[in-house]
């Protein structure tokens, strides 16, 4: 079958097409996935250029976020059928609960092998079902990015209905937030520096826009827009010079939920800040298997089509990386498979 | 000024119009307000009847729920204006946390005088902000009804966008919560014994109806509207022979909200089904003024019209109640005070 | 192996002792367990008596509860070695999270073999290890009561420190609950129709006791014992007659865990009074592994031993059930087996 | 009356005695209390400095936290009589539920008068009942102190029974929250510079202590005393060089609450490291009544005395501070009034 491979540190020259061997049976309660898409996230980056928490001493199939067929299974399989449309959890035994070492051990594409090949095989536990109104390159855009937004939101965050969120920037998690937090009846602001990006926000729902480039103390703009009390959450993605004015925007009592560091990876805290808004900070890993089901239950109830920005041939997959290295993206960036 | 009373077990014809004196002066924190229209609840006949949870053994203002202006102000007053339109709060003591016996003693109606009078005198901490596009009919029909619908789905219930919630009949309670879950992204599942009413419901955002009469097994259609999983929520108003069904209709884990009791206020209470289920069976005692203000947020956000069934001048205030009594009604029934 | 059989329905009569073949060869992850003590529960006297949710058609090995000693393990196997001390979850399959229909699907000794044998085969993934201060008698009384009081007090029933919880009788889940409560610095009352069983809780811990015989209207008496505020969290044990009492016994905002029933599997449920206590009623149904693990650590912590208050001979395991029927027990009744 | 003032910036030679005249008549909620004896806190040092929050122009009487006797109640005064032995709220007006700017707006000795006089005059909502077993030198440390460590602990901390805690230093809300943690069933790690102190944490109850002197990487220690597990909490009190170590002595899905800056009020937050800890930062800023209130039925139950390391007379209240600024104190700081 055809894949990729890349070797952490290797950069976006490293990706390597490859010609690998299938596996040839199955264990009692695994399954055969024939890949049809699979969609890139800013982790992928990261173990490109070495910079990940994981490693990949040696060159691994690539990429966590995909979505297929199943076409074998196991003969002690129970949760699916040959013909179930299926997407991999991010983590392979995260089922439901808190995070522990042992259940985060395992994800794809970092330590061991990813999606970015013709076939994965996967315990079946380590798969959820595809609500039906979405394809193939939609569905792949979920496992990462979605579910981080869900746990961003409504896990950790606590976000309630008529509650206000503010987003960063108009990457795949904040554009898979805003539309689910916008679905879940909450008011969303969002931020970019692009005029034209924040006009697609708005089509998706968003209720407020900042331009942070002309607007650079953005939080108080953000307050303004909440009548002066702050606002409820704050999805943190970007990094080293963000969590001032995240914290600057919140109402007493608010969240940041942690995600991303786009512009670096540390920030000062000033503890008077955080104690005097009573503020909460939840670093975010994904989400568990239980995660991704409930998600996909408001994905389906609110027949929500994630935005795939770009779709990018099997062949054209390092492409597909240089150009969600551009940041010109808005919501996610697919490479077709099959 | 013009107003009503009545006594507890006196029934509809103790209903009586009354000319009352204004009070001269106000106390600091007060402010006076013109009420422009009332709402009626279950709980105003229950008044009437003497079945209440707290009896009025002298003739009383009936009725929590009214929306009017403030017409004057307290020399200490600092949360309103004359001018500002607003609305009481049920309970007039319970501003954030948990009930207690003090926060929830002194109601509107039940044992001191309610709303169903030109004026009243209210406390500044007992009110909130009407939502900009209610109007004064729109806006009465809160304080009890929409405030037990936000605890019972989004406190209590602990319901999450894309979950589902079954609502019992269509009185005021019901069709609240339906909006209030149709704007949060839960699937709403809602019984009648009219089609006509079933349809109503459809309109304003129901997913999925069931007649009782023609599906006297509700339950199952229940679980069968859910794929087989049952549904994680049901706002519990029946009564006597309700509760074996809600209990059959729930997920594992799932949760009643007890609110009602409409054709009875016991019940028999099956063990091993709520422990099979894992199920929470919880008390709503309406709610705080921090949940009606975290309610008028999503009413804003989500531009919520709140369904005024039917509008009665103040002449005609015992109509209303008998109204109300025969159970006709879809939504809120409303007296026109101004 | 030397084992016990019975068949849901057939008594206490019904428990025959037999031979039974060991499993020759283990799976990759499962473990061989020589069992050395059981411990039963009312839920074992159910199951003989055909009234418990699941029915065993065939004869099955009984019991949930037992501790041991790992003998084998699968090639497989990584969290457990040869030597180690260990008891079985009650379910199977729920590791962490809520309980679905699928995790709790499979127990011990209730649809499949139970405990009450030489040897147990156990996935390792449904045991835990044993507290080091316990001995095997002690541990066998954890996986199904210590749970359903952990559960009930500290998960569902969310005692805090320094609240109060009442708790009904002294049977086994009753006495593992007053220890752990005890030691998480809650204030316990318990009743008893036994003044000398009431001494025995108070040397345990009990801060106040009720004679439900010469007291019984327990409720009021409980009320007082907190300055008329009522009780945060009751453990319903009783059944029929008890419910009505519980919550007249609590605090407005308190909670109910509702975990068996000695005196009948029903009760009538008035909603009025769940309402004005804005209580809240939740079915325990045990806990998941997780629960177990924490429940280990505050019993490591606190050096708790659990109260066996009579263990039996493996060839008198009739007369333990047979004690366990008479009510006489005070704690847990454990069945030797090795 | 005697009393002190203090203007921000002035630093401890700033404090100065004075005459004050009593306030001659009470509103009809207010009380007036006979100070007996006050605590000192870090705060009080923050605000001689001028380095706390909230800054006081002109000479205000400093000093939060005070025990004393009602001696006079106004007209409408319902929750206290005369005789009765109370304390003061840290916030005047934060009963219940989340703070907020509105609820925390008023404090005592920082904008407003404080507690460090013979008398206070405050409103009956702001004073909760002081245990029977506490003298007021004990009362007087639990208003911003002992309030502080319960919310940690159990509200934003959520510790359960059973988990470990971990506790920086010994001065007040460390030694506060060691009592409380250890009543709770908890396993507390204290870490100080001074084996004499860490000798005294553990006849109060700590379960293990590290010397940060001798092991500075004392994060891998508590690890170590974890069985590798981590930390459930971490109450950070430390500042500049310790957030780094607090987030890596906690297990995932750990917390750390964020109560204090003793070396600096800012610190490096690495994002990748809260992530990968899945954890959890929250600002702790004391506490509301319900909080208080909470607070009391644990030590009343646990018979907590809390630690007065000494005590001063009330005409040395600048070497009280002066004491607490020398770090060397073990628990609290008292200075006497009557």
């Amino acid at each position: 079958m055809k894949a990729y491979r890349i070797r952490s540190g290797d950069g976006l020259t490293g990706l390597q097409r490859t010609e690998e061997k299938t596996l040839a049976s199955l264990a009692p309660h695994q399954v055969r996935v024939a890949i049809h898409a699979v969609s890139l996230n800013y982790r992928d980056l990261l173990i490109s250029s070495g910079n990940y928490l994981t490693g990949n001493q040696e060159p691994v199939i690539p990429v966590s976020d995909g979505a297929g067929e199943i076409i074998e299974i196991g003969a002690g399989v129970t949760r699916f059928r040959v013909g179930d449309r299926v997407t991999p959890t991010f983590f392979k035994n995260w089922l439901d609960g808190q995070p522990t070492p042992i259940n985060t051990a395992a994800t794809w594409g970092a330590g061991s092998d990813g999606v970015l090949a013709e076939q994965v095989i996967a315990n079946e536990e380590s798969l959820v079902h595809i609500p039906d109104h979405l394809d193939y390159a939609q569905a792949a855009t979920l496992p990462c990015a979605a579910v981080t937004a869900w746990n961003a939101l409504f896990v950790e965050g606590r976000l309630q209905p008529g509650q206000t969120v503010l987003l960063q920037g108009t990457g795949g998690v904040s554009i898979q937030a805003l539309q689910l937090a916008h679905a879940a009846g909450a008011k969303v602001i969002i931020t970019s520096s692009s005029d034209t990006k924040l006009e697609r926000a708005r089509k998706l729902g968003a209720d407020a826009t900042i331009n942070y480039r002309t607007t650079p103390e953005w939080h108080e703009e953000a307050r303004k827009l909440t009548g002066g009390r702050g606002v409820d959450l704050v999805l943190e993605i970007g990094g080293r010079d963000t969590l001032k004015r995240s914290l600057g925007a919140l109402r007493m009592g608010g969240a940041v939920s942690v995600i991303g560091g786009l512009s670096g990876w540390a920030s000062d805290l000033e503890y008077f800040q955080l104690i005097a808004a009573a503020g909460r900070l939840t670093g975010i890993i994904v989400g568990s298997r239980k995660m991704f089901e409930d998600l996909n239950r408001l994905v389906s109830q609110a027949r929500i089509h994630p935005v795939v920005d770009r779709t990018f041939d099997f062949g054209q997959a390092r492409e597909a990386y240089e150009y969600l290295q551009s940041g010109n993206h808005f919501g996610k960036v697919v490479v077709r498979v099959k």
